[in-house]
């Protein structure tokens, strides 16, 4: 690992880790949730799930993935809340400011085409650094043609359109709840989204 | 809604979040994550990324699925996660006691294809409830086929499997840090995993 550069993260999150199994009293929980709900919401760094929704461990499953979108694998796992966890509410949450709206497919399908590394945004698209050719890296590549990116043109509609797309799905009960949610990034404040 | 017998969570949810809203302080974070690491893990409720790992709002990424697995979604994650917010290192970790670890992709595809409502463990293996004919319930369907489920066969040898499937990612350069960890529900303590 030394050609890496690593950063300190591995070394502090043992350090946090060990510190939280010091004082760790959550050993008897149970694996199905207490509260039957589970939650779908973006991996967003500014987020904090357990604290937006008031969760204490054992409550909930929190599903995460680029957006909080209705992904076939976000869909997997609800499916797998339900049929094995007995999970009955599904709470999806998207939010302001999420990364996922300033681009679209196209956009990423021709970024990654050109190049691997961080793009940086600037004030009008996302474009890909300027730079002389660096070790460790490897040219662009077109498989991103392959991948559905999820990108999100309406926030409202993206959250509406994922609400029914898990609904609808043929593999989850009708009797099964699903809410949409807007988080406010700026407020801490969670909006209701319906029809 | 009338007819759903809706539990209290939608209200208890609203509740926790109107409190988490009146203090919020971190309206000016940034979208990019302060430390540059994302972390894959799984949806189980019994785990708080946040806390197990040291984490505060604005910090890291944190992608959640059914095992904590390298799926194609979580990996579309990580690949938006370094491209567009420049995070470096990603930390995979799963869990003993994984619900994905009692039950095979077939066993999945056979028990929703017979009915779609929650499966209860007999000692043995996951069977279906008897029950009598109930409302709004569909029933089950063979759509289970068509969908890669990531039960788990051997954890230890399912970390080192999708720390390897994201390094090899076509789309993942070549610098990015991978580590994979085992996290122990039962006394809170990460463990590394590596080959």
């Amino acid at each position: 690992m030394t050609d890496k550069n690593p950063s300190n993260n591995l070394d502090e999150i043992l350090k946090a880790n060990s510190a939280y199994a010091q004082d760790f009293d959550s050993g008897q929980l149970a694996s199905p949730p207490a509260r039957h709900f589970a939650i779908l919401t973006c991996m967003d760094a500014r987020m904090d799930p357990a604290k937006i929704a008031g969760l204490s461990e054992g409550d909930a499953h929190v599903i995460r993935n680029a957006g909080g979108r209705a992904s076939d694998d976000a869909i997997r796992s609800l499916i797998i809340s339900h049929k094995f966890l007995g999970t009955t509410e599904w709470f999806v949450i998207q939010h302001t400011g999420c990364g996922m709206a300033t681009v679209t497919d196209a956009e990423i399908v021709q970024l990654l085409e050109e190049d691997l590394e961080t793009a940086v945004h600037n004030g009008e698209r996302w474009v890909n650094p300027q730079r002389e050719g660096s070790e460790n890296t490897k040219p662009g590549s077109d498989l991103g043609h392959s991948i559905h990116w999820h990108t999100i043109a309406d926030l409202q509609q993206s959250v509406l359109d994922d609400v029914k797309i898990i609904q609808n799905h043929p593999l989850v009960p009708s009797h099964i709840l699903v809410y949409g949610f807007i988080y406010d990034v700026k407020t801490g404040q969670l909006k209701r989204v319906s029809e």
